[in-house]
């Protein structure tokens, strides 16, 4: 039997960052044995938020490669890709719009949300209709599962919706995709705020470790232990969450411990953070240095990928234009 | 000094009828001397009204490619194709969408018009967003002008804001084209209404001789003149409006004066027009069967008009994606 397959991706709206790998990248690559894997760089996505052409939206491309490959995304068991380089997802995503009623578009949840939260002006036709391209995105795959978190569950039943909807109108071309739920922890960014971009927190994947130790030592801690000699509340402290993501249970109880009872500093503490994120990272950090010095290595696996993943949307869309008599 | 490149088109929902032809394809067959013409088939644009999958869209666009044929539009020099075989619509379609304000497109005049008109519910996102597919199937091949009918010059102005915008975010790609507006006759239909298929009063551009004389003879005429003996008012008549159309100036006058006069009977003024509407007609549909008999020739004829279009929408591509940094 052939392995279920799942389709995931960012958008190329700068490195990835810490929160970003906790949260999903290292989620994909353990997926990546179980399912049938196909990751894009979703560049057009960036568009819905970002049209104003001051992106270089291929370096962008490139540098999210690079953390795919780092982080352990294996070109031979994941389709890495482009979006803009299956341009099979363009037509899908028209073909979609056609029967998506506007009021679906509206009711997604993060809509307006994302609109009032935006200083962009973003009331653009594209802005609305992101949630179809997403559906061509995953539909044209035919993925059966989409790792996603809670707050994209709403997405992935709009996907679902649409796909029932092609099926019922023109028969039955798409699967419909389920959410893989996957209890992914989430990192405060070095003020204390959640970790985005769009606050100026974050700790790249691929820092030099210098950069990291220094974001760590400057990083916020709870605010009511102001001398060494206080004890420590590390549920307050955003340090200590980092502990839980990337620390030993023992360290853990270790910091926890000494944090309550003023038995460690927050300099101690940090260090061992420090220690402990590069467990991960210094092996992450030297494949993106390599990677870096070698983007034409990138540039081969992302043709390849595309050209694997144009072989399966091509597939699909010959159904779909069938379907419909087009 | 190259021609000036024009773009047109109209939606496969059926057999082209003789109001089509006098108020467009006519026009068409006349510009492809003056200018480099593009004529396609809008298979796309009629899943904006009608995404039910009851049209076989392959059929009728063969058809409407017929009509272009038989009416005199000649593949050496216009470019003729189908919409949906080259899929670069689309991605620009996708580029345009993510600038484009709603905004724009909720004050399109036609928009609330027909969703208003329509009896199916068409409140999708594709409805919302024809004009900017427009604006990608005029702009990919950088159209100097479009020639419309008055109700249309709304939307080559919002082609023209979209181009507009595209060359401020990220420089000069798009010329801006101009309205080509001809001055051409409104045909009513077989029941004095506006011929419209929505209507079921139309006579087809490729009906055969007995179809359209038997449609002649059973027309709406001016309604004041019950009797033979009576006098008419030919300008209550829709069968004077298609003299004027077909007939030479000569038969116009004298179907004039033989109508307020009752000098002549409405049987006679509608021989006269069915000899007028063969001088035009008659060659027309000769060629229609022909090409009826040897679709493949029609199919030949897409076929190599899609190769060509895609030749010059491929190469504005390059320039956009190269403008945007995709």
């Amino acid at each position: 039997m052939p392995k279920p397959r799942i389709l995931s991706g960012t958008r190329p709206t700068g490195r990835m960052h810490l929160g970003n790998y906790v949260g999903a990248l290292a989620n994909w690559v353990r997926l990546q044995d179980e399912y049938e894997s196909f990751c894009f760089v979703a560049d057009w996505h960036s568009l819905t938020t970002a049209y104003d052409g001051r992106t270089d939206l291929r370096d962008s491309s490139v540098q999210v490669a690079i953390d795919y490959l780092a982080a352990g995304l294996d070109p031979e068991r994941t389709t890495i890709f482009v979006q803009s380089s299956v341009p099979e997802h363009a037509e899908l995503h028209l073909l979609f719009s056609m029967m998506t009623p506007l009021g679906w578009l509206e009711r997604v949840p993060s809509y307006k949300e994302m609109q009032e939260n935006l200083d962009r002006d973003i009331n653009t036709y594209g802005f609305l209709g992101y949630p179809v391209l997403q559906a061509a995105d995953i539909l044209i795959y035919k993925a059966d599962a989409v790792p996603v978190g809670e707050d994209q569950v709403a997405h992935v039943e709009l996907v679902r919706e649409i796909a029932r909807r092609f099926n019922r109108l023109y028969g039955t071309v798409f699967p419909e995709p389920r959410s893989l739920l996957t209890a992914t922890p989430k990192l405060a960014g070095t003020d204390g705020r959640k970790m985005s971009k769009s606050y100026g927190n974050t700790i790249a994947m691929g820092d030099p470790p210098e950069t990291v130790r220094r974001a760590f030592m400057t990083m916020m801690t709870d605010p009511a232990r102001k001398r060494r000699t206080d004890a420590g509340n590390p549920d307050r402290c955003p340090v200590f969450g980092f502990h839980k993501v990337f620390s030993g249970t023992e360290t853990v109880a270790e910091v926890d411990q000494g944090c309550r009872t003023a038995g460690i500093g927050c300099v101690d503490c940090k260090k061992w953070l420090f220690e402990s994120h590069q467990g991960t990272f210094a092996p992450i950090y030297e494949r993106r240095v390599q990677y870096e010095k070698n983007t034409g290595q990138v540039v081969d696996v992302l043709r390849e990928g595309a050209a694997r993943a144009r072989g399966v949307a091509g597939e699909t869309m010959g159904a779909v234009r069938e379907a419909m008599k087009i």
